[in-house]
């Protein structure tokens, strides 16, 4: 029985979680439960799988859980209560799938308190990849990808000598935008920015499928989790997300794992792994989908993904500048205060004003989180 | 250092098997190769790689050979002389790649001898699937694949847990006639059916491939190498031939080897697992090639594959006999005696006549293989 904690349970990767476990009580138990401020799928979810504790972003809505779950809960709150949840004597397991830079203290946290790591937040990696695989392999910590293109490359080196890794190709759909010309996207809305051609995900990693960015941040992350150079990492435009990644071996052999767009394979195989569990869901019918296309990222329509290889390649507060930057920006297009490839812009005159920090402590990073929000809130940049 | 013997060095996949060790002096060494009647290429063989022994079909090639060759090499031939080569004892792998079921017997003579088994000769698991299963589990020696869909396949496997396989699926590239409507079938030639899409192999495989009926043995074979019931193979048409193969796991998740159609990687991987080793060679672009294509096989064009699900299903001498009426027909087809369609016919009027042993011993096998072939001679089929 793996006892669980979910960091971030009330988002799209802790919802696909929670129905994950749903399915094997046998296997999996939730003790912790952490969301932003989702008050009333707090309370179902805790009904359901009855946690131990919670924790909520702000100490109103911890409140309002308190009062409104039946039975005797701990409700915690705000980063402090994060770190609560990640460090639980009662679990075995963290899943890491809080949104933004915000889920970086937490799983160092669960790190350095002997936790398997479910990670789906993509800045830990992105922030403090170096910092999170050194804490890792002090504790004797593993990291479990819960993204599918990661998840898919884990899959593809199981058993493999990775020694023998040539390279990988993370997949990429290309996001909503990925056959309009680049004339065209200076007048992209945030609702068609929205409309993902296959997953359904949160807002804000939908934009950043449309920018390429997120592409970017998991070339990053795969940096790390893989311990690859940038040279070994190619992305692949394969508009259907049907093969969800493939690594190419030395001997010219490219090893590929395959799927419905379904959130629940990945989780789940982070939870279960070394096992696999069976999973109700529907099953790849390649003779239905018929064809499946490749071709290059197109990094003049979409340069926030040459801007994340070359902040991976130099480093440093780079990555950190560049999520954080990143983030605002998304959040201003997303409020109407940006246009679509206003994101770009606030990104690359951001990053431009950074003095790069090479070796940062996690003080460092935070610093330069700061700093990077700041600016980008006031760069002037495109409004749509 | 793998010392190996190679029987059927001088076919399609002996030569790139002897083109890997090329590549790789410091891990594999040749002390057996045996041939048919290739004495030129053979002569050409040992003089590179300096086999101790030597066997050839015939007495009259085995002695052109020992005459041709510079060094003191030993040369026996016929069926004694492959059993003499298989249950070599300064061997410790025996690639098996003779064509057709006279691969049988020494395939057995280095299970029993206990070698690790390279396996091309596919008419060892069709025929003889339940003994040498057996005979390799009692030896404890390994079987490892060369075809490519078997090699994907057991690529795909590598590291997971078998019982969680839901099936696997076996690609087809659909051969020379994969859109051809039935009606042209009729008037198929010879020349047309040898015309390969994707791999260039011996003439016997490539006409199987147009029939399908090579794809029917490797369901059978996959049915033993894997232990899998036949409900749990699955054939798909991808007429790129660049997906090897697929396994379905129960949670959904497909794991697949591609690459590009180089039976050197195969060849390679089964020499060198649970290694991978470096290899020369055209890497596969996915962007180049753009796009892959999937269909379900249409057994009524080709019927072939049909027969062998169901010989395969109904097991005991029936592989045996339709593999024996294959191979004849097959024969005559090439000799122009047969039209293209004769050969499903002669493979329905023998299996028709044939009276099924449930459980034979080797003897019986041979038995079935010998009558199915002298049946298949006189049948009365269709001439082109």
């Amino acid at each position: 029985m793996k006892r669980i904690v979910i960091l971030g349970s009330t988002g799209s990767i802790g919802i696909n979680t929670l129905e994950v476990i749903r399915q094997h009580p046998d296997r999996f138990n939730v003790v912790g439960l952490a969301a932003g401020s989702n008050v009333e799928e707090m309370i179902r979810q805790a009904e359901e799988f009855r946690p131990r504790i919670i924790s909520m972003e702000e100490e109103s809505a911890a409140e309002t859980v308190r009062q409104g779950v039946s039975y005797p809960v701990e409700v915690v709150w705000g980063g402090e209560g994060l770190l609560v949840l990640a460090s639980l004597k009662e679990s075995d397991y963290v899943v890491s799938a809080i949104v933004g830079s915000r889920g970086l203290p937490p799983t160092l946290a669960a790190i350095q308190a002997g936790k398997t790591i479910g990670l789906a937040n993509k800045e830990s990696l992105v922030m403090g990849g170096s910092l999170v695989m050194e804490a890792s392999r002090k504790a004797g910590v593993s990291i479990l990808p819960i993204d599918s293109e990661h998840s898919a490359l884990f899959q593809s080196m199981n058993g493999e000598p990775r020694e023998r890794i040539r390279r990988i190709l993370v997949t990429a759909s290309g996001g909503s935008f990925r056959d309009w010309p680049r004339e065209r996207l200076v007048t992209a809305t945030k609702e068609e920015a929205l409309q993902h051609p296959n997953w359904s995900m949160g807002a804000k990693v939908t934009i950043d499928s449309a920018t390429l960015m997120n592409k970017g941040l998991e070339v990053i992350e795969a940096r790390w989790l893989f311990d690859l150079p940038y040279d070994q990492i190619d992305v692949l435009i394969h508009p259907e997300s049907i093969i969800h990644s493939l690594v190419e071996y030395e001997d010219g052999a490219m090893m590929a794992q395959l799927g419905t767009p379904d959130m629940k394979v990945p989780i789940q195989y982070a939870l279960s792994y070394p096992e696999r569990l069976p999973l109700k869901g529907e099953p790849l019918d390649l003779v239905a989908i018929g064809e499946l296309h490749f071709r290059a990222p197109d990094l003049d329509r979409f340069p926030c993904l040459k801007i994340a290889y070359t902040c991976g390649r130099q480093g440093g507060t780079l990555p950190t500048v560049m999520n954080a930057a990143n983030e605002i920006a998304v959040e201003r297009f997303l409020a109407g205060q940006l246009s679509f490839l206003g994101i770009e812009e606030v990104l690359e005159e951001v990053l431009s004003r950074h003095t790069l920090v090479p070796h940062p402590t996690i003080d460092d990073l935070f610093e330069a989180d700061r700093w990077a929000r700041e600016m980008a809130r006031q760069c002037d940049a495109r409004v749509g």
